[in-house]
């Protein structure tokens, strides 16, 4: 380490000390500003300094995406697109528009509306102009959009990335970038009708991709408060109680009533009472144990929210949905804006990875959540009009991490391209004869590639086509030209015919055509 | 205006003389960081006041989306989706695998690559850790993914959003987020033979939209080097004369000479030099007119230039290109980064619009352009190690809000959705009834919609199917159902007939099949 890096070093600790006293004490705002804008001068000098360490004279900078991200390369982009597409479709099957919004907002709009995630919140540079902020949601900005364009109703679908300053696990698919595919109803309609058709949409959609067995967990967030009312939790606790109630998916009981003693101040058979409720889960007949419960009844709000979790349970069974769903107590879900009706998608049986036999455990958590939020679009219409809304959001990252793993495993290599015919030259000088083939390829719509040099190894060629996975090779001589002909491959089997070399792209959509409906 | 605010504004005033002082007297970073923080805290406090001025109580915020940004509604996001599927079938056609980089990037990675336009760069605030930048293109990424990844040759598109803090111009779609769609070609190949492909993709997409004709605009950054070379432009010039060049599809030559004579310091005589070359277009002839030129034929840049340009003009012609093309000494394009060929789409006619008889002209620029730019993967390369790259990017925004505009004027109603079928109720007391036969057509993969309410209105299920463009309704009704039939409706025809209750999917899936074979 430089001296110069080491005094540095001692500075913006000082610096630092003096940053937290001032904040400590509740500074002016001016005043702490002044002081923090030196004290990230030195941290920039510190990290210039570590930049020239790095590279070197020509080469500053560390090659290398943002803590948290990735590159998709064709392989994942592949996978990728395949798995979006059958959540576009289930989407689609319940009758979704799509709508799309910036990808940052201005600050203010996601203020107030995630708790204590709050601090996870990318801010922009203020440059001049508006203070902006990442998108950390598709939910806050939809309901954005509901109230800014005085929408009452609406089926929404939106797939785009979103961005949170969380401590990043990339195997387990969690990242700082990521892909959410939410589905929302937003409108007011009949109890537990659209409810019922977001579990509906998850479990299509788990139960299409190759993920092995799920659970879609239920709640409700007054069966929650009912709860916590009925133990004897002051009101003002309800929410801190429930994000404590949260990490049982992680933790056990044990850990958590200790953190609700301990850290949140409730007394121990309150704690006890919790405990009792929140380690059952079932179907039916458990609400129906619950709306028995004497201590239960005596909540207005239990007894309305397990009427609603029966009627929803009732629906969900009409739709064909049993083994999948689970009405459970434990279910809390951190996120400060639901009102009603809460999911959590979990996968149940890892799936079977074999690798040379061996099974692999892959380690995910949910793969799916959400629930009903009354409020939110109010906190945003000018008038607080209310539009009620619920939704889901498939935890695509996760899926994909979790296919690519046993992808790799299984030793699958899915094509990255479409390619259906390569146009190849046998010897020199056909450059311009390959080019005027593909041009009447490319016109006729067939898919097609061809080498970017002029004379390319006969052998290369016919390689990259095998590797590609490319169905059809065209290979053009000066021999077979002068008799009109050329000579068509076919890949796989290493099949040579000659065919005619006038109206040679009709004859490979004939043939192309053929392969698809698997007649050739 | 309140007196505290005045009072802030003055304040504000004062402290931004202070800064530029500071920054005209070329002080320290750290002593002006300080005076900044304290003009930005003034200008926030005034930013609050204001806010505060606009909502009232309950309401402190503005509800819109940030400067330069747009939603988009279900209408826009269909016409969207229509126009990147066309253009992905091109990219596909071609070969192209894809690929996805983070929307943003570390800083030092975009630094030095944009020239003066750097300063359209947004910029993350710093909360600790990397300093990061949006994305301003997709080429920068690419090259840092292919140097990143070792790779030394891929054929990819990417279709992604980018950010520019310009000055927006909506209507025209010039937006601060907005859409690239980009294809390039990396990698070690003979001349000409990807820069030449670049081209018919531009076409294939370009002829493949409803915007009418447009032509594709050619030049060499070689060719406009000996250009200057042979008129006497100082070597050290040639970047900011091209950028004034480059200003001449919105300028007058006049204007841009004085600007180079003004402004760029070139005598008179030079420039009229300049201005006798660029007001040149073409084909192969005036390639062949300008090998004759004695004073070009001086300069090596543009005797190697023009021998390219040649080679793309003939290979432009085998693949079916000649009036969609024109070789155009006035095209510069403003990126520094361009070692070669470069292109520029330009629409030439507008699209007929008619308004109750009238044609509406609109306005739109360049809709596509790209070049060649081989050193730009080495300036990421430890090793300085070059991977040649040529590639081109759509520009969608300005597609879309032409269609958009041509469809308002048309009076097209774009569907928005793709539902099938519409499970309605004759009467009360069916909406169990509507939840089993939907998820029967659910699970037989159709798509299909109902109404959320328990009891809605007939005739308002029955608008709502025409209003969507639903091609079918199912309706039921307690008098059918007895008899093991429901009612199933033509929507555009009102024509009804019974069918079986049971087997309702397979059913309908074979009418639908029908139907999109147009046998209905």
């Amino acid at each position: 380490m430089s001296d110069n890096r080491q005094k540095i070093l001692e500075e913006i600790k000082v610096q630092g000390d003096l940053v937290r006293k001032l904040k400590a004490a509740k500074e002016s705002k001016e005043k702490i500003d002044v002081e923090v804008a030196k004290l990230l001068a030195l941290k920039a000098k510190v990290a210039e300094e570590e930049d020239e360490a790095v590279g070197g004279a020509g080469q500053k900078f560390l090659l290398k995406t943002p803590k948290g991200t990735r590159d998709y390369n064709p392989q994942q982009m592949a996978l990728r697109q395949g798995v979006l597409d059958k959540i576009v479709t289930v989407f689609k099957k319940h009758g979704a528009e799509s709508i799309d919004t910036p990808v940052f907002e201005r600050k203010e709009v996601l203020t107030g509306k995630y708790g204590e995630d709050a601090k996870l919140i990318y801010d922009l540079k203020d440059q001049g102009g508006e203070i902006l902020s990442l998108r950390y949601d598709l939910t806050v900005p939809l309901a954005r959009y509901l109230a800014m364009s005085k929408i009452s109703s609406i089926k929404r679908y939106h797939i785009a990335k979103v961005y949170r300053r969380d401590n990043p696990a990339m195997t387990r698919g969690r990242y700082r970038e990521f892909y959410q595919c939410d589905f929302d109803i937003a409108g007011t309609y009949d109890l537990m009708i659209p409810d019922a058709e977001c579990v509906k949409v998850v479990s299509e959609i788990l139960g299409g991709l190759d993920i092995g067995d799920y659970v879609i967990k239920l709640n409700h967030r007054m069966i929650l408060d009912g709860m916590f009312e009925a133990c004897g939790v002051p009101a003002d606790k309800f929410r801190s109680i429930c994000s404590a109630v949260d990490k049982l998916d992680k933790s056990p009981w044990e850990e958590v009533k200790r953190e609700m003693i301990d850290e949140k101040g409730l007394d121990e058979s309150t704690a006890d009472q919790i405990g009792e409720y929140v380690q059952q889960s079932g179907g039916l007949e458990l609400v129906e144990k619950l709306q028995q419960d004497p201590k239960l009844s005596a909540s207005k709000s239990a007894v309305t929210g397990l009427q609603q979790m029966k009627t929803l349970l009732k629906y969900c069974e009409v739709l064909g949905l049993r083994n999948e769903i689970r009405f459970d107590l434990s279910l809390a879900r951190g996120l400060d804006y639901y009102t009603g009706v809460i999911y959590e998608a979990v996968l149940t049986a890892m799936p079977e990875v074999t690798n040379g036999g061996d099974v692999e455990p892959i380690t995910v958590g949910s793969v799916a959540g959400g629930g009903r939020y009354d409020n939110l679009v109010g906190m945003f219409d000018p008038k607080g009009k209310q539009v009620p809304c619920v939704g889901v959001s498939i935890g695509v990252e996760r899926i994909f991490s979790l296919l690519e793993a046993k992808q790799a495993a299984e030793g699958i290599k899915i094509r990255t391209t479409d390619v259906e015919v390569y146009v190849a030259s046998a010897h020199k000088g056909l450059h311009e004869q390959r080019l005027k083939v593909i041009t009447e390829l490319w016109d006729g719509g067939i898919k097609a590639e061809h080498s970017y040099k002029e004379n390319p190894k006969l052998l290369v060629q016919l390689q990259h086509c095998e590797e590609q996975g490319i169905p059809l090779a065209l290979i053009l001589g000066d021999a077979e030209l002068k008799k009109g002909v050329v000579k068509l491959r076919e890949v796989p089997t290493r099949k040579e015919e000659e065919i005619s070399r006038e109206n040679i792209a009709e004859e490979l959509s004939r043939r192309l055509s053929l392969m698809r409906n698997g007649d050739f």
